[in-house]
């Protein structure tokens, strides 16, 4: 399997992206397309001394930055790391393509570079989020700001493929989010993808609130992407919060901090359960291809984590999945 | 100072209200109308032996629900407990009210039965939320489902008084939630918004995404009532998703309770300071009166709590303080 690899894309790249696929090479067997100035790139190759080995250059001018116009990806960009990660893809010499730059102009370039899968109205970006007893998908995360509710329903038979496929649940339950589980809550938008939902093919539960899922009650919420980028950084935030209140309570007195030794065990697996980066790359869901987005702060190892969940999606075939399943839809 | 208690609303009431509106005669040496059945609540003062000084049982028929039409409290169910209330602080009776039954419902008789403001568009649910240093306030959390940026402008101005006049928080940061700190993020809505508060009288720094507030970077956050709503309730659902953690950690072996027991002290402060049912009530801002909503699931602390913010919003004059920034904002 080939997995292209924006090298300049993220806060930590070049290095960490170029030690991230070094460890995926030696973890998972898989062939990078490391895409981004190939001289640079060597350059830093030498100094990390960082094994070469199935890691192929390929040379790409400049980068898309957070500042750039999102759709210059498409002609005055399209040469740059990312926009040449998702041509490897577009040609078919790649299997996947995983970025930490720009989510806006991912999500142009997945949509328009690489393409939508046949039927998709519009691809989503759906995150692996954790619950107290596991995980679930949320989606739309920023893709799509404003919303119709035929298209909350392809995100829910998306969402529930990649969590049964990947995450390997069985059935997964899928809830809309809303301010209140009643069936008349809502706005326009969720009365009209209840009624959707609630006749498609997949594990509807109906609406659900902010806090069910993370209470394990749900495993594939769909939203807006407006709100579920708000609800994806509140959970972000409410983590930091965590720690900064361990350090306080821990810090305290020598018993706290006697305390802390004891429980140091459990108190590092829980912060890690919380932090999503752990859990690897966000998938853009809907685009003819394999199109992952790692967070802006990946390290190695949450490069290496993106690449291994690229690698699974393209080995289950998802993809096929997911079409076969939309098809369904179109004949409701 | 005469505080109007709806004593059947919340999943605790009667009891809880009762306990609760005694705690805060003792405390504050406020005078309170208990409003419901007073027969009931006659005898369940006897039942739970809890002092009556002070306390005036004001009687009412029926309760309105959940699942009653919320806007039955301005005929259908006018005299019902929540309605009464509303109908004492209307009639000048009483100086503010508190309830903590159907959301809804109150949205609905605060803004019909009680009235709003000379030039309030809409009240706002208003709600104080812990941050790493202190407390922000989160406003609409789901008075208003969809907004129009004139009302988000309305909001900055109800909510910077609030924080200034209760919170003692000088010149507090206003902060429009959005899916990204650029100007040019958001939908026609923060768009707007953002081009309004710019030039608006109160301390705008912008654009804040769903993480800053919790990591105490401002002090009053303005969005639609559809997002606040989910804003708090996965605030909620974090809150309870550190307990279970907490459980896990501290029961896994020997050492690790033996931690527990030496960390203990912090770990209960820490975990009371993500409850945000300690603060108090909601204000329903915006409205003619002190209108206050406490938690569904208060205790007889909780509704204390509710009372003692009522007293303070009374005696600090917030009506008259919104009242005139708001005039402002109509000469801009």
């Amino acid at each position: 399997m080939k997995i292209a690899i924006d090298a300049f894309g993220g806060d930590n790249s070049p290095d960490e992206v170029i030690k991230g696929a070094a460890l995926a090479v030696e973890e998972y067997g898989v062939e990078i397309f490391l895409v981004g100035d190939k001289q640079l790139l060597k350059s830093r190759f030498d100094t990390l001394s960082v094994s070469g080995r199935n890691v192929e250059i390929i040379h790409a001018d400049g980068i898309i930055g957070v500042e750039d116009n999102p759709t210059d990806i498409r002609k005055a960009k399209a040469g740059c790391s990312m926009g040449m990660t998702l041509k490897l893809v577009s040609q078919g010499v790649a299997n996947a393509a995983v970025s930490a730059g720009s989510t806006a102009a991912l999500v142009v370039g997945g949509t328009m570079v690489v393409g939508r899968l046949k039927g998709v109205k519009r691809p989503a970006l759906a995150t692996i989020m954790p619950s107290t007893n596991g995980f679930y998908m949320l989606l739309d995360v920023g893709a799509n700001l404003e919303c119709r509710a035929e298209m909350l329903l392809q995100f829910a038979v998306m969402g529930s493929v990649y969590m049964e496929k990947i995450m390997n649940i069985k059935n997964p339950r899928v809830g809309l989010l809303n301010v209140g589980t009643e069936d008349k809550k809502g706005r326009e938008l969720e009365l009209k993808a209840l009624s959707l939902l609630s006749e498609a093919p997949v594990n509807f539960i109906g609406n659900i609130e902010g806090r069910d899922p993370i209470l394990a009650r749900c495993d594939v919420v769909v939203t807006d992407g407006f709100t579920g980028n708000v609800y994806l950084k509140v959970v972000e935030g409410m983590g930091s919060f965590m720690k900064v209140g361990f350090k306080t309570i821990f810090t305290t007195n020598i018993a706290a901090k006697i305390g802390y030794l004891l429980s140091k065990k459990g108190l590092k697996k829980f912060a890690d359960s919380i932090d999503y980066k752990e859990v690897g790359g966000t998938p853009l869901l809907g685009c003819n291809g394999a199109v992952f987005k790692a967070h802006g702060s990946s390290d190695a190892h949450a490069f290496k984590n993106a690449i291994r969940q690229a690698r699974e999606f393209v080995k289950r075939d998802v993809l096929r999945e997911i079409e076969k399943n939309l098809k369904e839809l179109g004949s409701l």
